[in-house]
C-alpha cells in the first residue's frame, strides 16, 4: 500500500487518525501509522436498488449486474428479498437467482427476509446469509410486514435461532431508525433498547437503516456511536438513501462514530415500495471516491464500478442519480486536467 | 430556544458537544449545554449560482432574488462580482444591482474582486465588503485571473491595503484549495502557508474553496483544521460543489473542524465557467436541512428558503439539483406521514 501511503501524505491527510483510530474525529489521534482503515462496502443494487424500480430485470441480467459488481470488488451482495411477489414483483426470482450466483470462495451473498415464511423459503436456498428486517416504528411496521416494532423483534431473535440451528448466518437490520413516514420521529433509546435485545441473540452485525433518508449527521453520529458502544464487538453497518442529499454525509459521520460497513447501490439505484418518495440508496461510486480520498481502503476498483453504472443506466433506461459516473474521479481520470 | 432545546433532545443528539465545543467530533465533548451553535449561511446565489447560468436575470428579477433570500434570514450576501462583462456577462449590471439593493441594517453585502481594478470599480459602489479572490494553483491562476499562485497572492494583499485605506471591510477566497482542474492536486501545504501570509494582513475572514468539487471528507478535516488553527482567531469559511455528491459530507467535515461560515445557494445554482464540469455550489435548503436536524442554527426559514427555490426554478426555466425542497423537510412538512 506504499502507492496510498504516499498519496495520503501528498493531500497531508492526518493519516495517524484515519489509520488507527476506530472512533472519533480528524483532528487528533496518536501518531503511529499502520494500515489504511478497511471500510465495507455492501452492494445492494441487486435488491433494494431493483425492488422498486418499475424496469424488471430477468434473471440473467440481475446475474450480469451482480457478476459486474464482484469483477470491481465487491465480496458482499444483497442479491435477493423473499417477499410476496405479489407486493414486490422484481423479487419474484429469488431462488432462481441465488441457484444462478456465480460461485467464488471470498464472495457473501446475503438473501433479505421480513418474516418467518421468507426466512423458510431462504433457507431452502444455498444463500450464505440472512438479513432479517425488524423495524423501529410500529407505523413502518405495520405496513411493510403487518407487524408492530415489538412483534418484529420477537419475530427477528425467533428468525435467528432458526438461522443458528441450520447453522446458517444471520444478521438484522433495524428500519426507520432515523425516522419514520408514517410516525414520525423514532425514538434513540427505543433504536438503542432493540440493538441490545437483538446482541444478546448473537447476529453476525447489527445494520441501522435510514430507510426513507431523512437522517442528518450529527443524528447519524449520536445513535450510531450509542449503539456500537452498546453491542461491542457485535459491528455496526449503515443503510443510507439519499433522498434530502445528506446520504454521503451521513456515511461519513457513521464512519466517524464506528460503523465498519456501509451498503450502498450502484449508481444510487433505489427505493421502497412503502416508503413513499424515498430515493436511491447511496450510491457505491461516490461512496467510494469519498472514502478512498479520505484515507479509507474499500478494496474496489472505481474505473470499474463507473463502467458497470453506465451499463446499468443503460439497462434500466434512465439516466441514475450517481455523480462521480458522470464526471469521473479526481485527479486521475479527469479530463479537465487534459485541457 | 427552548422548542429546539427539546426537539434535540428527543432526537438523542449529544447537545453537550454540538453547543460548546468548536473543534472535534460528536461523540466526546464536555457536558454543560449553552445554547446551540451558530453557523452562518453565506448565500452566493445571485453571484456564483448565477455566473455560469445561460439564462441571463434582469436587474429586477436579482433584487427579487436577494429579497427573497433576505426574506428567509439570510443576513450576508454575494451580490455581484466585478469582473470582465464580456466573459461574465451575467454579471455585466453589478453597480446597478448594488445600488437597487434593499437596505437593512443587518444584512451584509459582498462583492467578489478578482484583481486590482475589480477592486476600483467595487470602491466606487457601496458594496459593503469586498471578497477577494486568490487561487492555491498556478494553472487555474492563470487561466482565471491571468496571474500565478504567487502573483496573486501579492494581489490580494495589495487589494486588502486598499480596502483598509478606504475603510471597507476585506475578506479573500482561496480558489482550487483541494484541487486544481489544470495542475491536479494542491499541496496543502501551500494552502496553509498562504494562508498565513494573508492572516497578517487582517482580513475578516479567509475562505477554502473547493472551485470544481473535488474535495473529500477527509481532506476538508485535515485542511480546515490546519487553516482554522494556523489562522485564529481570523475564521474560516468554506466553498464547495456538488460535483461529487460530497459537497454535503464535505461542509459537515467542515464545520467539525472549526469552519463557522459556509457558502450555498438557494436551489444548489451554480457552477463555474473556467472550471470545466463544476456543478453547482450546495443546495442552501439542503444544508440548513442537515445542520438543523444536526442541531446547529443557521437562524434561517427552511419553509421560506423552498419557497423561494421553486421561484428560482421557474425563472431559470430548469430543475435546480437541491433536494430538500423537492421532498419536504422530515418530519414538520413530511406530506408522507398524513398518509
Amino acid at each position: 500500500m506504499n502507492g496510498r501511503l504516499t498519496r495520503i501524505k501528498a493531500l497531508g491527510l492526518p493519516i495517524h487518525t484515519r489509520f488507527t483510530k476506530p472512533f472519533g474525529d480528524c483532528t487528533m489521534g496518536v501518531v503511529e501509522p499502520c494500515q489504511a482503515r478497511q471500510i465495507e462496502i455492501v452492494e445492494v443494487g441487486p435488491r433494494d436498488g431493483l425492488q422498486n424500480e418499475s424496469v424488471i430485470l430477468s434473471t440473467g441480467q440481475k446475474i450480469d449486474f451482480i457478476t459486474r459488481a464482484i469483477d470491481a470488488g465487491i465480496k458482499r451482495l444483497e442479491v435477493a428479498s423473499f417477499v410476496n411477489p405479489k407486493l414486490v414483483p422484481q423479487m419474484a426470482d429469488a431462488e432462481a437467482v441465488i441457484a444462478a450466483l456465480p460461485q467464488h470462495k471470498d464472495v457473501h451473498y446475503i438473501g433479505l427476509v421480513l418474516n418467518k415464511r421468507g426466512a423458510l423459503r431462504a433457507l431452502e436456498t444455498a444463500v450464505h446469509e440472512l438479513g432479517i428486517v425488524c423495524t423501529a416504528s410500529d407505523g413502518f411496521g405495520q405496513r411493510n410486514q403487518g407487524q408492530n416494532a415489538g412483534e418484529l423483534l420477537t419475530m427477528a431473535t425467533d428468525v435467528m435461532h432458526l438461522c443458528q440451528q441450520e447453522g446458517r448466518v444471520a444478521q438484522v437490520t433495524i428500519a426507520t431508525a432515523f425516522g419514520c413516514p408514517f410516525d414520525g420521529e423514532v425514538d434513540p433509546d427505543s433504536v438503542v433498547a432493540m440493538a441490545c435485545t437483538l446482541a444478546e441473540h448473537q447476529p453476525k452485525e447489527i445494520a441501522l437503516a435510514d430507510t426513507i433518508g431523512c437522517a442528518a449527521p450529527g443524528q447519524v453520529a449520536a445513535l450510531v456511536s450509542r449503539v456500537a458502544q452498546a453491542i461491542a464487538p457485535i459491528p455496526v453497518r449503515v443503510h443510507f438513501h439519499n433522498t434530502r442529499n445528506t446520504g454521503l454525509a451521513n456515511v461519513w459521520a457513521a464512519i466517524q462514530s464506528g460503523a465498519v460497513s456501509i451498503d450502498a447501490s450502484f449508481g444510487g439505484l433505489g427505493g421502497c415500495p412503502f416508503a413513499p418518495r424515498a430515493t436511491g440508496n447511496v450510491p457505491t461510486e461516490d461512496v467510494v471516491y469519498m472514502l478512498e480520498r479520505s484515507g479509507y481502503s474499500t478494496g474496489l476498483d472505481l474505473d470499474r464500478i463507473i463502467t458497470a453504472v453506465n451499463w446499468l443506466g443503460d439497462v434500466m433506461g434512465r439516466g441514475l442519480p450517481g455523480m462521480v459516473s458522470k464526471v469521473g474521479a479526481f485527479p486521475c481520470n479527469n479530463a479537465e486536467q487534459s485541457s
